[in-house]
């Protein structure tokens, strides 16, 4: 996984100093309207492997011919959705190591199949400092195909500091 | 992983015939009020497995001494929220295979370390038909140690049948 650091058409207007800063210093010191981003794709392994840690093994991420005919997905089996979801966690906290998680609200609006390419996007929308803490709030976002809006949600979380560690 | 087919008293007014029916014919029949339970403790192995599949290394899951003296957490190693909270489609996609998640909320109210039983209670709260498919939202319940609720939200899923599957 890594920070996409292309900027996106449809979020030029956020200047993300995470993605595209001109001053070194401050780019790495999260603010309102930052965007954290990451990219992944999820092979068969993942799904495989995700199943047996989770224990969920609903048919419609292991059986192509179920996802398919059964459950009607037509680019076959699915990713979990929290897999997916997984990334939002995964890069708060690439940036901010000992993050806690307070709070995620998801809606799967659309499958990931196995082998998409997932753009998770993050955009901070509240940032609030209570004694040596901070709250962060961001709104969560995954992307396949570039503009097909797959999970939408919001996430609350606590750091430490505002200086990314990547 | 298994349905915990004891009634907690707290819950005993639902009198859920998924937990505790008289009749085997109706029990497996899905309606509001039912409550589907089952329990986990998520061991060390697990917490890496997950860290692995997912990329989430944060050091509150995987470092020690990281989640004691710098997090703060008095039990060590946290279990990843989204591992706990995996419990939901788990426990939704055993009874109900082919299910598909449509929106879960969560917050994260108490750490769960490694080693500690997790309870998952998810409670039906609304049932519609919508031609051959069910939507059904759950409020959905992680406890520890029997009563500190860990976890909690809400779920939407829609499903072909309310005949459970177990």
């Amino acid at each position: 996984m890594q920070l996409v650091r292309s900027s996106r058409p449809r979020l030029a207007s956020f200047c993300s100093p995470f993605s595209s800063a001109s001053a070194e210093g401050t780019a790495r010191l999260l603010r309102v309207g930052h965007v954290l981003r990451e990219s992944r794709r999820f092979s068969e392994s993942d799904v495989v492997r995700y199943s047996e840690v989770s224990g969920d093994r609903n048919p419609v991420h292991l059986d192509d011919a179920f996802a398919r005919t059964v459950a009607g997905f037509d680019g076959g089996r699915v990713v979990h959705g929290m897999l997916v979801a997984s990334l939002f966690p995964s890069v708060i906290s690439s940036h901010f190591p000992g993050a806690v998680y307070v709070s995620q609200t998801l809606t799967f609006k659309l499958p990931v199949y196995v082998g998409d390419e997932v753009l998770a996007e993050m955009q901070v929308t509240y940032l609030r400092q209570y004694k040596n803490k901070y709250m962060v709030k961001f709104t969560t976002k995954c992307f396949t195909n570039e503009d097909s809006l797959v999970v939408e949600g919001e996430a609350t979380t606590i750091i430490s500091t505002l200086t990314s560690s990547k």
